[in-house]
């Protein structure tokens, strides 16, 4: 059974982009590209599991024999490539070393293990070391049609647990309950794994990435919930909502204006063409002319799609232009410390003539019942 | 606060083991190698996450600016070490190989990703590459107390699911229904991931790393039931116990007793001084003996601890003494194609004088109601 998420002519595309990257062969190991290029979701462990893809298109699935079966049962058993397993006293380095063959340079995937990489620097000597991602990354940030409808899915059901959140009664609960709750729902909604849960409240909402505390949610607190799943499918989502509980302090209406301009702003000018960097100036200058540039600290969004966090990044000193099929986060974010931080995040599809939001949740400024 | 699960001298000793292992330095990312030496669970995000362990002693954790708050109010700030946060637009592979000075090799963490390697090879020219865990690797092998109590922890709550799983009726149900329910008592029990369900009903058992499928399960069908999930500790469990549901058929239960033996024998054996070679000859001499030495297609078992796989692993060619403090499973299995499997695993701690088990969930075959 053959699957549209992974299109029959990728593996023989990759291998010739591989070639174009002056890379004889590429090394694959468990995680989004061997998803990508083969549906294969492998156990991401110790025993060595590869696509060894050379740049003439030849590509063998190297696997440890007790997880055969699991392979040949996965999307990549119907590529119609070969699967060889390997048993626990053999040495799989020396396997897809010969597989390799003769090679000057081979690209191992981003983020193989280095315990990895440096077993391949012993069984491979002399053959230079880059990354796989110099040949992926056009493919994998350009979604196919069927890729953008996996990320609208996921989209879907994490706006949905942003629903869910508004109708809950905060005040008075610890972040780590209200965490717990979100964590079911990003399951029950029908994800497979959660990816994060950041619950903000008050001053926690202006440490960017906080970890869920005991701190207990009170009136007038504004609450940032930054959530994000992976469907079945294996792609991701990520959205941020703010809300306030009760009432509004501290002249935070004041700066949620700020923000939901910048954010908006920053969707609006989506199109093929604008730069990553452009992007980020946008919602960055809204901020800034605002006076509050330096408590935006970190860079506007990044891509997503089978990672969470994938290229391209939306930043200061990233050039790339943007180009139909690119899906990234567009998250500017306001963070005053010891007071309260506020962000709001869409992930956003870059079209032939502009952007589609996925992310459909109201971005006005939301009064919950404390 | 500090925490008795990271005592105050382990950097200290990993900086010795640093410098006695020939490194200069340890570059220690996100991932089970940083917790261990700092408390610190950091996100595993493409920013870059470090652990600078000079062998002089000296440590600096680096992290990205948004992430500081989160680092300092983790026990790592309890640690008293430097804590640098860069900014969106700096090089933290410079920042990172600045600290580490005048060097001729460098530990990486074991599980650190190319990705990073890569740009330290360039910011740290000339400068060899090892892993870190030829350092770290004697320290977290050999469990503290305070370690061996994490793991006695986990082992209760995931008996406590093996316990849930002999009340239900399964006939009729799916692998992935009864999958999903295993994964919420998994959570349930106190755990905060999930790290695998495996549920191999029927012959789908005769694939160790079976993934949940839409299988229903039958009346006579042997279920091997392999599930594991990390505590807020950080410390994993792992065990596996294979149920017969309604009645035993196709000889089930002799190949069962064979297997229940091998594994007891290896449990019994395990003791100071015995290498991790002869362990894995303890259980598979008794299933060779028994005429079924070519379907036991794995090891023996592996170390765990903050990894659900770590080292000992308990595997021909593994010469490794055992020694007081070391933790692995002891997970024997048996699989015929077509037919049906069976494994049995328990978590075993190395004590002074012998083994203890940390899994307690009866080993007899059990015959559940269908």
């Amino acid at each position: 059974m053959t699957n549209a998420l992974y299109p029959s002519d990728r593996l023989a595309r990759a291998a010739r982009a591989a070639g174009a990257a002056g890379l004889d062969a590429l090394l694959v190991t468990p995680g989004a590209d061997l998803r990508y290029l083969t549906g294969y979701d492998a156990l991401p462990l110790e025993r060595l599991t590869c696509l060894v893809l050379r740049s003439d298109g030849t590509a063998t699935l190297v696997v440890p024999a007790l997880e055969r079966a699991r392979a040949e049962s996965s999307p990549a058993g119907a590529l119609g490539i070969e699967i060889v397993g390997w048993g626990e006293t053999e040495d799989p380095y020396a396997i897809t070393a010969a597989l390799v063959g003769r090679a000057e340079k081979v690209g191992l995937s981003d983020r193989t293990w280095v315990l990895h990489g440096l077993r391949w620097r012993d069984a491979l000597p002399g053959v230079r070391h880059e990354l796989a991602g110099t040949a992926l990354r056009e493919l994998r940030m350009r979604k196919t049609p069927e890729e953008v409808a996996a990320l609208r899915d996921a989209a879907r059901i994490i706006d949905g647990v942003q629903d869910e959140i508004r109708t809950w009664r905060l005040a008075g609960r610890t972040e780590r309950a209200v965490g717990r709750d979100i964590a079911d729902a990003i399951v029950n909604g029908g994800n497979v794994t959660v990816n994060f849960v950041i619950v903000g409240s008050g001053p926690n909402g202006a440490s960017p990435h906080h970890d869920l505390s005991d701190r207990v949610i009170e009136r007038g607190d504004a609450v940032v919930f930054d959530i994000g799943g992976t469907t079945p499918d294996g792609y991701c989502s990520d959205i941020t909502r703010t809300y306030v509980v009760g009432e509004v302090t501290d002249g935070f209406d004041k700066l949620y204006a700020v923000l939901q301009d910048a954010q908006a702003r920053a969707c609006e000018a989506v199109r093929p063409g604008i730069t990553a960097e452009a992007l980020d100036a946008v919602a960055r200058d809204v901020i800034t002319e605002a006076g509050l540039g330096e408590f935006f600290i970190h860079r506007t969004g990044h891509g997503i799609g089978l990672e969470e966090h994938e290229e391209p990044y939306i930043v200061s000193g990233n050039a790339e232009p943007l180009a139909p099929g690119m899906a990234f986060s567009i998250e500017p974010g306001i963070y005053l410390p010891g007071r309260h931080g506020a962000r709001i995040e869409d992930i956003v599809v870059c079209t032939e003539d502009g952007g589609e939001r996925l992310n459909l949740v109201t971005r006005d400024l939301v009064v919950l019942e404390a």
